[in-house]
């Protein structure tokens, strides 16, 4: 097998073409969302059609009722045996750039730049999400081909076009082509590092289930001076609800809200504890102080490793300028609770309804009106042997140990190649906080790219081993 | 002095002229709210003060920078001795009618029909509120002057021209001629009797002040996948402070709030009892059948003689169809506190925010708003003179005892009566629950009306004496 160093001295010496390719996909202004952009999306894809068949893989533009995927397939020459086989995902789509008067230079006229901190930064929409990203397990397969001519492993790429508008086309592209699709494991390039000294690769999500309640007491609002007193007030039978979700330690109440919440590995809190996160900057950027989960509970594992019940909005009565003497008919409030470990979306929903409706007077009605069935958590063990390899990968990139990390959030392609595809996903990136995703003057660093392209040349030589 | 039954004699004989001259006072659209209607009011107006001045009253209409007020003084003749002087108040303003379509009969062509139920019942907007409740002060003056060629005591009738749009002009007129409208006590024949059997005079309003809160948390709105757990729910820290407001039963649980209110005097509730209400029935017709005020209290207690805190509206967060799975940065809750007794309006704001202030987190913010200064309850004792005079009256024309009922809500024109001219208010008057105020089919019954130009006539020979 030849040696990675020489692969890597080519993505290093490649490295101005491999600029020149992505600012060439950074031009084209592939937003999803918007239908006048509807042929720069379809040329974005092409685009990547090209690069990768003139690589020798055999890629394909596929339609769907929305925006193009890209799908594209190599097979690995001289290949003996079982040969791994993994997919490789990103998006082609970009956010719109509004507001334009706030970008130093023209979102789609990428350009780099060298800051006052002698860090070189890629400028314009899709740098980082997800062109630049998608560009680094490119160019390194590149990199791996044009020095020996093949891939270490098989590899399948999917390039989605609608990320940034929901992918409404995914579930169904997904499903019809599952025998193609499908692989030991997928790679998922969107994901940050810690920080940009420290490369990152995110082996928890939280699962998340959403609820909405309605509260009904009087058949009509009523004047709060003819009934204030004895008619019930729909807004206080929501708000002591709600005040009953958590104890004084922050605890979700609902029985059995707990079942299969598991307290954090030892070993993964001392690696948390070695990311030196600062609960105190964390919050202060928000304009907050007072740690208000769990009590005992850092902010990180509260995000990562612990579930939530959170209101997400609340709205009844009178809400216009002025006062009005009301007591209404009802209240409503939405609701979602953030999954971990084993929580099983449907038991918590109805955990927290019978909950609910323990709380509502007998004269009182409560509605409910979920959205969609939710999703359980997703984790893939720091010791599984896909995750081990590639921190290790990334550990030798980088000369620093690879964080393990969390996310408080839902990433849904996970869960769709988990349910659909049945395989798990690596999410390995190298985008930093402060990219400023679809907001003016995005940016990745050239480091990120530079590094990015080294790392996958790496990671794709230690899955083959 | 002449027998009042000479005098009752009269009103009955007149009563077919009265009609008349109610329905030519209903004929005039006067909608004080409608700026197309403006000449209407004015014509109602000067409609009233002809009225008063063929009466022999010194009557004026007098401008303001809303809709005129008419004013007008009776000096009794031959009185000998301190004559009592009471000011009369009712208006001519009436409600929009609309939705116009749902009047069997056109709202400004007064009718009257016999209904299958064999009552007599005079239709159109304001035969109820309140052309045909002032109407009755002013015809049994009328029968008293026809009879005896004055009135037994000084009267001074207010008229006002904008109550159903806020009274704007009333604080200053009153405040401009205090000394002339300033009398031994004012009565308002603007309310209800207990039921068309059972008269009735209001004794008690409840007194009110109102709030508004906003809870301020994180900076911005934040991704409750990003920051549930460790970030501050604003809508989480209203929840719980608004389920604080009470104690399990029923009670507010604001230090102080209870100061100034005394448990109901036995007497009270006797007579109360001897009403008959119905608990069941009140709150089956708004859809509910479980008392939620204190426990142990009925609901008659509860609205007329028990002090409240109720929320009028809460909003924060997202509102809108679907989900989106933030944590705002803001909650907002507007409030009222009926008030009893002597509970004073500024010590309960203060008592309340103090209160609230302790509730909320330190890196967390808590605004308020109020919306004036509240006005505390007033209250005559059912042993008063002015009450025992006029009860009695009441009884002697219905053949039953008055009920001394208390109003949930506040009269303003009460309050400015008690601060601007120092004077009570006695309210009589002789509408029913079904009267269709500010609703289509608006109506008066005419034994509202004959009974209660019969009653004044009563009232005004109890008062002389």
């Amino acid at each position: 097998m030849t040696d990675v160093n020489t692969i890597l001295a080519e993505a290093d010496k490649a490295l101005d073409q491999s600029l020149d390719r992505l600012f060439d996909l950074v031009r084209i202004p592939s937003i999803s969302t918007d239908t006048a952009y509807k042929e720069d999306c379809r040329r974005a894809a092409e685009r990547i059609v090209a690069d990768l068949s003139g690589l020798g893989f055999s890629a394909a533009l596929r339609d769907t009722p929305g925006h193009p995927m890209v799908v594209a397939h190599f097979e690995p020459k001289g290949a003996t045996g079982k040969v791994p086989h993994f997919l490789f995902y990103g998006h082609y789509d970009v956010q719109p750039p509004d507001p334009l008067d706030k970008w130093m230079t023209p979102p789609f006229q990428p350009e780099k730049r060298t800051g006052k901190d002698g860090i070189v930064r890629l400028y314009g929409r899709g740098t980082a999400d997800d062109k630049g990203q998608l560009m680094t397990f490119i160019e390194a397969m590149r990199a791996w081909i044009t020095t020996t001519g093949t891939l270490p492993l098989k590899a399948t790429i999917l390039i989605e076009g609608e990320e940034e508008s929901g992918s409404p086309s995914l579930i169904p592209f997904l499903k019809q082509n599952r025998g193609e699709l499908s692989c030991d494991a997928a790679f998922v390039c969107d994901t940050n590092m810690w920080d940009e000294k420290t490369p990152a690769i995110t082996t928890r999500l939280r699962g998340m289930v959403k609820d909405e309640i309605t509260i009904t007491g009087p058949r009509v609002d009523l004047h709060s001076g003819a009934y204030g007193g004895p008619a019930a007030n729909p807004i206080r039978i929501l708000s002591r609800l709600l005040s009953k979700l958590h104890d004084k330690n922050g605890k979700v109440t609902i029985p059995g809200f707990y079942e299969g919440v598991s307290d954090l590995p030892k070993e993964v809190k001392v690696q948390w504890q070695k990311l030196k996160f600062s609960d105190r900057k964390f919050l202060r950027e928000v304009g907050l102080s007072v740690p208000a989960g769990e009590k005992g509970k850092g902010a990180l594992e509260q995000v990562w490793a612990r579930p939530t019940a959170e209101v997400n909005g609340i709205w009844g009565g009178y809400m216009g300028a002025g006062t009005k003497t009301v007591i209404p008919s009802q209240a409503h409030a939405k609701l979602t609770f953030r999954l971990v470990g084993k929580q099983k979306p449907e038991k918590i929903l109805k955990a927290f309804r019978a909950f609910a409706k323990a709380e509502v007077p007998k004269d009182c009605r409560i509605d409910f009106a979920a959205y969609g069935s939710g999703s359980p958590a997703s984790e893939i063990a720091g010791t599984s042997p896909l995750i081990r390899k590639s921190a290790k990968a990334l550990k030798d990139e980088f000369g620093r140990d690879t964080a393990l990390i969390g996310s408080g959030g839902s990433i849904p392609i996970v869960r769709y190649f988990k349910d659909i595809l049945g395989m798990d996903s690596v999410l390995i990136g190298f985008g930093l906080n402060d990219d400023a995703l679809h907001s003016p003057n995005e940016k990745y660093n050239l480091s990120s790219f530079h590094r990015g392209i080294r790392s996958w040349v790496r990671i794709l030589a230690a899955l083959a081993r």
